[in-house]
Order: C-alpha cells, then sequence, then structure tokens
C-alpha cells in the first residue's frame, strides 16, 4: 500500500463544488489502494480577505496575532474537504498544523519547519482515514501557532512526505506541470515530464511561480519525488525528482527559460573602493530582510567604484531608504534606481559543463537588438538583466534558440 | 490587584470599528490597574457564515470537522481584538480554546468542560498581558477542538473566572442588563440591580436569552459574581450573584417576568395506564437528544390514560416522527402536535414559601381572559402554557399585578 501526500492550492479548494471535486480526486487516490494525505491552501481569496480584515484594525498588526488569524483559512478549507469525503462514504479526519505535528521555530510570518511529529497522522491512517493536513502552518514549542509564508503549503506538503517516507508528493495546482516557458509569453512551449530538483529551483526562484522554492528545497534534501500536476484534469503533469531523463540530458542540455519582472537595479556611484565598503551597504539590508540578487562591483578607477545590485521591485523604495543614507556616509556620489528591469534566464543541468551556451544566448537577445544590462551565472543557470519592455521578445527568441518548441 | 473576566460577545465584535470599541474597554479596564482576561465569541453573522459554508458541502457534516470549522470564527475576532489592542499600545496575546487550556470531554457541538488549566493565562497575565480567549471552544484530551454550544462563550468566561479564581466575571452585550419583563413586550420594566443564580436560571431558561443558562450553574456552583452590561454604553448592569439584596425579597417575591415563544405541545391519546409506559416513550426522545420539558399525565379512566408534554418548537418535527410509532406499539389512539403555544412565568426566589402567588397569577390572567393550558412550577418560579397569542397581553398583565413597573 503506498503513502501519497497531495497538496491542493487555493484555486483548486476555491468553492464548495472545487472542494467535492478534490474529494473525488482523494477518494479515489484512496479506492486505488493508496494511504493518502491531503494538505490544503485556503480557499481562493480567504487569505486576502483575512489580510484585509487585520488592516482594518491595524497598520501593523502584531506578527504573532497575525499568523493566528492567517492559520483559520487553511484550517477551514481542511475542515470541509474532511466533510465532503465523509460525504462520500469516505473516512477523513482534518488536523491543524499543531494536531498534524508541524514544529516550527517561532518566526512568525516565515517560520521553518524543525521537525515533524507524524505520532497523530500515523494513527489516523492507521485508522484507515484519509488525513487532511491545514497547510501553511505550523506550532512553535510553546504552542503559538506560526505560518510558513506564501507559499507555505507546499513546503507542509514536502516536509509531511519527507517526514512520513511517502512513496510521492503531488503537488495539484491550476496548471498542468512545467513548461519550458512561460506558456503566456511563447506560443509553442512543451510540458516537461520530469526536471531536476536543481532546475526546478532556478526556474521557480526566477519566475515560473509553481511551487514554492522551499517546498522544492526540502525535496531535494530528503530526496521526495515531486509531481506538478492540475487539480482540473487528469493530464500527466511534471516530476520534479533527482535527475531528469538522461536522454533529455543528451538532446539538450537548457531545460527551460524563466522569465521574472520583478527586478529593480539600485546602482551607488562613487564610493570608496576598500575592504568593508560593501558590507557597510550590504549589512543593513540583510537586517531589513532585503533579498539582494546579482551584485556587481565596476573596476576600480582611482580607489572610486560603483557598485551596481538588484532586488525585488517590491523592495525597491524600503532598500533606497537604507542605501542612500548609508552611501551618504562613506562619500557615495548618488544613487540611482531603475525599476523598468526584468531577468530572463537559461536554465538545464550540466550546462557549465558544456561550452557555448552563453555565447548562443548572448547572440540570439543581441539578433533581437536586446541590450544585456548585467549577467549572472550559477552551475545550471545563465541569467540576463535587460530591459522589462523587451522580456517576451527575449524569452520567445530564447526559447527558438535553444530548440525548446513543442512539435 | 484585581482579576477580571470579560466576555464580548457577537454583536459588539462585529465589525472592525466595534472591535476598536472593545479594545478601548478592555485597555481602559487595565489602566485602571486590573489583569484583564477577555472572552469573545465570532463577529456578527461568522457562525452562520461558517455554518452556510458547511451545507454547501454536506447535508449532515460530520461533528468533529464541524466543530473545527465552527472554532476558527473566534479565533478570528480573537486575534483582531489583540492586534486593535497593541494598535493602543497594549500588550495583548490571544489564546485558541486549547491554548488557553480549557479542556472538555469530547461531546462534539456541545462539549462540556471538565477542567481548566490555566498555567499558560497565568504565564502571560505575569508578563502584563491582556489575555483575549477564543471563547466557545476547548479540546480533548486527544487535542481535538471541541464547541461548547450555542452561548458557550458565556460558559468559557464564567469557567476561566472560577479557574483563575477572578474577582468578576463582566459578561458585555448588546443589552444593559437584566430587566423584570422583556422590554420589548412590556412598556415600563425595570432594570434589576442584582439577581439571585437560581432566579436568573429561571428567567434565562424561560426566554431572558441574555446569557448562557450554563454559564450560571457555573457560576453559582463556583461562586463567581457575574456582571450582565452592555458593551455599547457605561449603564451599571445587573449583577448575578449568590442573594438577591435583602430589600428586594422583602418588598416583592417576584422578581421578574419570564417568557418562551418556542414551545410545542405533544398529547398521546389513549395509551394504557400500567407500569414502564412513560418510559417506552421518553427514552427514545432522550436518545435522540429531545429535551421534554413540561409533562403531564391525565387522571386515568379504565386504565387509559392521557399523556402530554411539551418539547421546543424546534424539536415538533423530531418528536413526532420519534413518538408516534411508539405510541401505535403500544395501543395508543392518536398523537395530537399543538404548535402554537407560549409560556409565562413569574419568577422568585422564597416564592414557594409565600402562599398566594399561584392565585394572583391565575387571577390576572384570568381578567385577561387568557386560558392556561398547562401549569408546572418549581421552587421559585410558576409557569403557564398558553396561546402563543396570548404572550404580549400575559406578560403585561402580570408584570402590573406583581408591581414590577418602573416608577
Amino acid at each position: 500500500m503506498a503513502l501519497i501526500i497531495q497538496k491542493y492550492g487555493g484555486s483548486s479548494v476555491a468553492d464548495a463544488d472545487k472542494i467535492k471535486n478534490v474529494a473525488l480526486r482523494i477518494a479515489k487516490a484512496k479506492a486505488e489502494g493508496n494511504n493518502v494525505v491531503a494538505v490544503v491552501s485556503a480557499m481562493g481569496d480567504t487569505t486576502d480577505e483575512l489580510i484585509h480584515l487585520a488592516q482594518q484594525i491595524s497598520e501593523y498588526p502584531e506578527e504573532r496575532e497575525f499568523d493566528v488569524l492567517l492559520s483559520t483559512g487553511e484550517v477551514i478549507s481542511s475542515t470541509l474537504l474532511a466533510m465532503a469525503l465523509g460525504n462520500l462514504g469516505c473516512k477523513a479526519v482534518s488536523l491543524t498544523g499543531a494536531q498534524a505535528g508541524i514544529h516550527t521555530d517561532s518566526n512568525y510570518n516565515r517560520a521553518r519547519i524543525l521537525r515533524v511529529n507524524t505520532e497523530r497522522i500515523i494513527s489516523e491512517l492507521n485508522k484507515d482515514n484519509v488525513v487532511i493536513v491545514a497547510g501553511f502552518q505550523g506550532v512553535t514549542s510553546n504552542m503559538d501557532i506560526t505560518t510558513l509564508g506564501r507559499g507555505g503549503s507546499d513546503t507542509t506538503a514536502v516536509a509531511l512526505a519527507a517526514g512520513l517516507s511517502a512513496d510521492m508528493c503531488q503537488i495539484y495546482t491550476d496548471v498542468e506541470g512545467i513548461y519550458t516557458a512561460d506558456p503566456r509569453l511563447v506560443p509553442h512551449t512543451s510540458k516537461l515530464d520530469r526536471i531536476g530538483y536543481e532546475e526546478m529551483l532556478e526556474m521557480a526562484s526566477y519566475g515560473a511561480k509553481v511551487i514554492h522554492p522551499r517546498a522544492v528545497e526540502l525535496g531535494e534534501l530528503y530526496n521526495v519525488p515531486i509531481l506538478v500536476a492540475s487539480s482540473f484534469s487528469d493530464t500527466p503533469g511534471t516530476i520534479i525528482c533527482k535527475e531528469a531523463s538522461m536522454d533529455m540530458e543528451v538532446k539538450n542540455k537548457v531545460t527551460g527559460i524563466a522569465h521574472d519582472t520583478n527586478v529593480a537595479k539600485i546602482t551607488v556611484v562613487g564610493i570608496p573602493d576598500r575592504p568593508g565598503v560593501a558590507m557597510t551597504i550590504f549589512e543593513p539590508l540583510a537586517r531589513a530582510n532585503i533579498s539582494v540578487d546579482t551584485i556587481v562591483q565596476n573596476a576600480s578607477t582611482e580607489k572610486i567604484t560603483d557598485l551596481t545590485f538588484t532586488v525585488t521591485q517590491d523592495d525597491l523604495y524600503k532598500a533606497m531608504s537604507i542605501v542612500e543614507p548609508v552611501a551618504n556616509s562613506i562619500g557615495g556620489k548618488q544613487c540611482v534606481a531603475d525599476s523598468t528591469l526584468a531577468k530572463v534566464s537559461i536554465i538545464g543541468s550540466g550546462m557549465q559543463n558544456t561550452p557555448g551556451y552563453a555565447a548562443r544566448m548572448f547572440h540570439a537577445l543581441s539578433e533581437q537588438s536586446i541590450n544585456i544590462q548585467l549577467i549572472t551565472t550559477s552551475e545550471i543557470r545563465i541569467t540576463c538583466i535587460i530591459s522589462r519592455d523587451s522580456v517576451k521578445d527575449a524569452v520567445q527568441v530564447l526559447h527558438r534558440a535553444f530548440e525548446l518548441e513543442s512539435v
């Protein structure tokens, strides 16, 4: 008897009919002889409604209270799904994050799972129950409720799959899998059958918002195969696993094209080129919890240099307000912000071991007269920062250049 | 430093502005040097909305799941109230029923509080926090969430007052206290300054829907003084306590007039008058959790008798479907239902020790040509079952007859 963890996102449980549809899918998996643990997100816009409620009360709601408030969204959908299963004659029990043994640190709003105490879930599975777990939440050692941040239900599902040594973790969502590029931008994308964890991480971080990166990291750490598929169809999805199939490696080392339009750039002009300057600038940003992505420091002329880095568009205003006084204090001439940028990336495991991919990428972009502002690479990714206006053209030309079009 | 338990009902926390208003009241009590634990109900119609959600999923939702679903309403309002207090600079922390240590049996939908583990609340009070507790809910020994039934937040508040040996339990609602009769029916009612637990129990059970009877019972058991007052004004309310003030006893042994229009009558005609018959009829009703109120058995003629009893109007259909086959099986001729009834009661401690109250009541009703169908009494109450059409007249005439009008 296989143990399957399924996760259903907010759009899959948005209303009573959709919840009943999900119940049918779970009951089918159960009837096929599997043990099933299903993790659910909050129904449709519930989380946004709860946030709106909090905002009516307080501009800066206390984080601990905010987490308890948000956690109710997933509790509601978990009970409704259990009721829908009961209605189908399929025994089911809902568990809150605390009841399901999801233990986290006490970083409210973005708690990390420390361990999963699977005792209660196993006891319910032994009673032949389908177990529905409220996603996105956990509990501290002091029994305080925490949430895992947006996309946290994915993390709950993979953590449970790891803790329970499940055979498979299935993430059901409103797309049919992982594509070679965003189908809204590129006409002839192909759905991938399989993708490696690392490749998926690069795809997800760089804008393919199908599964949360932390869930993929956790899947890689515990070697949990993750299926991403649609909850509205029976089309086979994409499996994220240890390595992509070999023939794909041989045929084409680029797996997909990712893009991200939530990018802004800050350039600090004319700062001294001496040890400790980078620290002076980036430490206050880290303390403010602002992620800095690409960092480029120009070649120094007369011990004066320019420092350029990117942050998300969302963080730009906050980042500027932190960086400007710091830059002034160390003699910087000015801070320049550019909020009209985007990233395009080519992603493929092993790319780095084969020469020529970067050249092919730059060539393709230049043929479309797309100017590259910054370049950053990892072992399995090459990213160019370009003007946001050119994103669609860039993704399309790269999709063609690396022969990713479906036939 | 006094410890005060406050309870705010659904209408007192119906929207963001009302929650902010409640926060101001709590902050005031705290600033006056009290430790405060506040119990909240769900916002306005939240509970009804959650019930509606469940009904869209399943006609007979599983009780355990239903309780988890309903419990989220109070969790939401508790976090919002804690945020509102934080916004006023008043340190506050919300606790779910489970976190607050409200331990219950596992009778879902109508769980009884078994014990209160006050450890966490005391630790929060010691940190100078106002503690906001989600009312209406508790947790079983298996960590499953239960609800206490409608009006359960009152019970939570009084149980906490008992467990914490609080100086006072204050129930804030949308009325200003307990009146000598329903002010909607009688023009010149008086608000009572004090009322005994037993009197209040009779008032509450018989239709004064201000505080839940179980909360009053618990208050009596642990001798917790309970203030009932309005959350929308600063008018002094009514204190429910061990005994009413002595001068009131002397002046007038009738404290108030209660009425209840949720009454139906079933008469089983022509059943054998032998041992075991009553048991045959009432046992299945008890198993179906139907409360039977007044029971009257007519004088037997030729070992055949009629049995009349009342149930709530809500239970009438269900009760008839149970009683009819049972009555047939023991040779009963027919079952007659009457759903157009009401109760009026005069209530006052010590009434029974003083003759003449019943006569005065029957006299007043007969002068208004109101027919009495059934009579039932307790030590401190005389109740007449009358036609529902006559309720208003009956309450008014009794209010006058026992000189309860305000001057």
